[in-house]
């Protein structure tokens, strides 16, 4: 498996766009992603009871769409907590794209970011459509331009891609995902899009999805805020030319590796630039009875506002790691405790058996002075690990919050 | 009832001291409170997993005492993360003061709070110990010093006191706290002291503080993280001369009733005086099926990063509060919410069954503008519901913790 340059528009068969409509004020707000033929579609969804209209309308198509040919997307605007009215403007949104593509609204997935319980400006959307169906291309640069286009807050555009083998046949995947704020597990990022042109059966597509979900967005948060859009869905349209995967066979594992492997790379693209953050925090528990105790406390410590800002003053405060775990409602004995940071400016033991070690304070804050700070946590009582990631909590996070809507 | 000046040493038969005894670099950090007689005890402690040894000593003495009759309580280091030589050291806090004050060891309450992971300069202590006794005294000012020597990041003294009567006998109840971080429901005082003259068996002081811990305590955050040094305590020591409460009857009412308005009042006080804030956000939620879904709800808001932030740019954007809402994990149904926010400078409705009201903005930013600002949310469900209060988050909130034990 290789990383390879570019994101959606890197499997076969894909165009993507991404153009300014006008619904924001002067950056790009409309994205189009295409499969030239039908694909079978899956998607993962907010667990927030209140949805977005969106939210709603993909987990619709979900369930009753045997193919998915196209995702639309705006930024700016979030169709959250806008009623009957939302619904229709949703529902106009994927029509104007489908009819444009000329495939049914029922191929079409929607997906919108913004502010909530503000009404699309949906004149300017439907408007902006010929546009956005005219400028698909299958660049890489068509790819990034949609990237660019799904983006709020965050300071850059999340893509990537890999290459690997099935049955002799080159097969790709590639995604894009935004982030920035509102981002907890549970469906930790707003949007990710994934395209392949692998050829898999929609129900092993929608498992597969689901479960490296868990391992992967599911494990970042930036501010614990779950948001009432968070969608990630993923198109595979065959054309790569596999005999089509329908059972858990050495196929199906090597493409949930392909998966595992570019959402952990875009979640951990998600959580470094999470708003107002200087540098991405990786937290492993280790030593664990179970998965899901490794990832409680994991996610626990990544979410802590008092770990987030201590990682900002690069000040090895690790008791406030101790007490996370200590609240994340999983038992473990906190004398057995080792914990260990590490950067690329070196490593150092903190704790041992629940413990301060004789370490220095000096190294201590020149390892977390870097862009990438990791943390290893071992309970020396099973053999269960688990990885989140988040981000340090900062002036800007504060500043761009403040005042998010002006 | 009424409100009187003083804290902890306004009820009949109280002492209380406040020293710098050189623990920390210049501020007041040991304090003392005394009851002359021997006195019935309660207490409610942190859910961390991760339990200083002061909390573990109190938990002990709570089940196994039958009076007690002092807290000696130090701030700058916490006594947590420290093993068999902390729990030593707490011991030998403990027994330094019993000693000076001729009762057993048993009958002192311990707390601590600072940094955790170090060890307590146990001679430091010990050495305070004289002067923190002779120093004990009945007036409000002594209650004061001691308020004062239990902060940590907080800027001012919590303190306050109710006078009621019981059976035609003036009773007193009175109190200090101490909070600012790693503040968060499940205790949600770092530490809370409540004195009282009243005549009070020990399983009903015991039962009265749990119950009444739940509607004040435990519905403020600062920050979401659940301090590993959470204690609130109360001593009555039956000098106010009323018959000695051993049923629910109206007198226990009464006594709760007190309870419940000191808590209160000192809960608000944390809440408004959380790191960094400038503003007290009051949250409730009406119009729930049960306590504990509105609850839940009222939490989830004032916990909200993203909520506390728009409420410190007095930006009206509700949407988060919807939002929070929906990850708190209680069902509702988002479009029959109404939402009202209000302040000294006046009150408007923001959302109509769920949707947006036509709101000025400008009216909107001026209510938020406001020191003390409430939201009451309604959900139309049912007859319950629940207050709860927290703070803004603010740029400050990170330069305290992004560089706290410097």
């Amino acid at each position: 498996m290789n990383f390879i340059d570019g994101g959606v528009t890197a499997p076969k068969g894909y165009k993507a766009s991404g153009i300014y409509a006008g619904i924001k004020k002067k950056r790009k707000d409309m994205a189009l992603v295409y499969s030239e033929v039908p694909a079978a579609g899956a998607g993962v969804f907010t667990t927030n009871v209140v949805k977005a209209a969106p939210v709603k309308w993909d987990i619709k198509l979900t369930k009753e769409s045997k193919n998915i040919q196209a995702i639309i997307i705006n930024s700016g605007v979030a169709n959250a907590c806008t009623g009957e009215e939302g619904w229709n403007n949703n529902y106009l949104m994927a029509k104007a794209a489908a009819d444009y593509l000329h495939i049914p609204p029922e191929s079409v997935y929607t997906a919108s970011t913004g502010v909530i319980g503000r009404q699309l400006p949906i004149d300017v959307i439907v408007n902006g459509i010929p546009k956005l169906v005219e400028n698909l291309d299958d660049t890489k640069e068509a790819g990034t331009l949609a990237a660019e286009a799904i983006m709020t807050t965050d300071t850059y555009a999340k893509e990537c891609a890999v290459s690997f083998s099935i049955g002799g046949k080159e097969v790709i995947l590639g995604g894009m995902a935004k982030g920035s704020g509102m981002i907890h597990p549970n469906m930790a990022t707003l949007i990710g899009v994934l395209t392949t042109d692998i050829s898999i059966s929609r129900e092993l597509l929608k498992e597969a999805l689901k479960e490296n979900v868990k391992y992967t967005f599911n494990m970042i948060s930036v501010d614990r805020d779950t948001s009432t859009n968070d969608t990630v869905v993923v198109l595979a349209n065959g054309m790569a030319g596999n005999n089509m995967i329908t059972e858990k066979n050495e196929d199906y594992g090597i493409f949930c590796k392909a998966l595992n492997t570019v959402m952990t790379r875009l979640a951990k693209m998600l959580a470094a630039d999470g708003e107002g953050a200087t540098k991405l925090l990786e937290v492993t528990v280790k030593g664990a009875l179970t998965w899901d105790d490794a990832a409680k406390l994991s996610k626990a410590v990544i979410s802590s506002n008092l770990v987030k800002t201590a990682v900002f003053g690069s000040d090895a405060n690790w008791g406030r790691i101790m007490c996370a775990m200590g609240y994340s409602g999983v038992e473990f004995d906190p004398e057995k405790v080792d914990l260990y940071i590490g950067s690329e400016n070196g490593s150092l033991q903190l704790v041992g058996n629940g413990l301060t070690t004789d370490y220095s304070e000096k190294t201590a804050t020149d390892i977390l002075a870097a862009k990438e700070v990791k943390a290893v946590i071992d309970l020396k009582q099973g053999s269960a690990s688990a990885t989140a990631w988040g981000c340090d909590l900062t002036y800007d996070y504060v500043k761009i919050n403040a005042d998010y809507r002006s």
